[in-house]
């Protein structure tokens, strides 16, 4: 099965603590990885975490706060310093070009590969980056600043041949292309094998969405519908709803209304107030709402099935 | 005796290891805690190693390299949701204001306190910041870019007063001010009581200086002659002298001639280039040349006695 793997770099909230980082994840899909937020730290936490930096050509911001983008500069220059060459696009909200434009000048001069900023609008819903493996669209979010999530979507993968089957009927390589694509296969004698029997069909395609930082929107409930795994900030417990809703955030709580009403199939949060020296409440509030909730912590590696 | 210890957050060149993090040192000087330099991920080490924020007023960075002030913008806002008032000001080289001040209009418009950028010119020995403990000169450097060393003055403390004597010659209280600062004192009798025997010295002032990144010059070794500590870069061996020379760099046993000939009571060897897995060679190939060499290494914290 296609490799699609999500691994907490870090998600903490503002706050930096001993207990968690600043915001950051790579998605490890097929051959490539994708990250998304970069606050300060990240870099060391892929090397810590021993993640491949050379595999690395998208990051997407959801906005522009520092504890979600504040390890953009130290990243771009190591890469930099590694000797890359290809191309590395950075996407989010227009504020991403006011910060890294002047350090990209400053600091990156001599920077032998290319860095691409991508602006996007964040509170549209649109296709933001394509590639052979995977969508990604932004999903608007509501917080302080501009700010958007990410829904990434795994493109349907062809049909599997069933060797036995195609070895039987001694079909030449050179179908099994258009097999692959729903084709049936006509024999010689004129007798028609139903792709059915020649293929087993594709895995489903796998979807994830990240929505952080965020209060609680409705409108997001149809946008990450049915997803495989949800990220959804849950910066405060719901004894701090009215805190929550100050600094535009959600709690727990919300986190998992969402989730319910989406009907995904597991949810993960995250994006902790520095407050919480233990988060099992929060668990255990979004437990109740959605039982298949499990908390995001530096270094896990999910993959989604 | 007054206080003066330099805590080691970071002594790692541009390429971050697991080993070695960027730079950044803590001077905790009698009541007061100075920065020099601050490498990403500054504000993580800080609190790993439990150094109270809320004493740090000055910044000094030594060059506008990544490694030397990507922790800045973090720190900062960091400050800020800590409930920061008073002023905080950083020092550097002008492409500081160049680099700051885009990220403080974009991230920091509603900070509770002020952030003075105080820019200075590296190519010149100036006195730079001056409070009731200390006061800092510039030392000129030569780099890839403009940078300067930090030459950390302690003012000399009064003379201290010898309670059992003042008591015996029963000194009024109103006396001792100037008697801590050398007068002698003259009984009602019209005796004179010398000095001396009142008091005793003064410790003498402490004296640090901070060379980093560099070519060994010899106009340092003036500028930090007698120091108690120096701490001088040593990116690498003397294998790689070539390579030093080429990228503006130090090797250890350059950092250990200049550390001999300015005889200064220590050297600490730092920015230690990622190749070096173990820096047993650099401390071997330094002590060679001056015996009294140290390895900085983070978290360490080495007190001026």
């Amino acid at each position: 099965m296609a490799k699609f793997d999500i691994n907490i770099l870090g998600c903490g909230s503002a706050l930096p603590t001993i207990r968690h980082g600043a915001s950051s994840q790579v998605l490890d899909i097929r051959d490539k990885l994708y990250m998304i937020d970069c606050g300060e730290g990240t870099q060391l936490r892929l090397r810590q975490h021993h993640i491949k930096f050379t595999r690395l050509n998208h990051i997407f911001i959801s906005h522009l706060h520092g504890d979600h983008c504040f390890g953009l500069p130290g990243l771009i220059s190591t890469l930099g310093m590694l000797g890359r060459l290809g191309d590395f696009t950075i996407h989010g909200p227009k504020e991403l070009e006011t910060y890294m434009t002047p350090i990209l000048n400053l600091f990156c001069q001599h920077l032998p590969y290319k860095v691409i900023l991508h602006t996007i609008d964040p509170q549209k819903r649109e296709l933001i980056m394509e590639d052979h493996s995977i969508k990604v669209y932004s999903i608007p979010l509501k917080h302080r600043v501009p700010c958007c999530g990410y829904l990434v979507e795994e493109k349907p993968t062809s049909a599997h041949i069933i060797r036995e089957m195609t070895d039987f009927y001694k079909i030449p390589v050179f179908r099994l292309d258009r097999i692959r694509e729903g084709a049936d296969f006509v024999t010689p004698e004129g007798k028609i094998i139903p792709n059915h029997l020649l293929t087993r069909p594709a895995e489903p395609a796998k979807k994830y969405a990240y929505c952080s930082d965020t209060l609680p929107l409705e409108s997001v409930i149809e946008q990450v519908q049915g997803v495989d795994l949800l990220y959804h900030e849950a910066t405060f417990g719901m004894t701090e709803k009215k805190r929550a809703k100050e600094t535009c955030h959600s709690t727990a709580a919300q986190a998992a209304d969402i989730a319910n009403r989406a009907k995904v199939g597991q949810l993960m949060l995250g994006h902790y107030s520095a407050r919480y020296e233990d988060i099992t409440p929060l668990e255990q509030e979004a437990k109740r709402i959605f039982k298949n909730t499990i908390m995001a912590n530096e270094g896990m590696c999910i993959s989604l099935k």
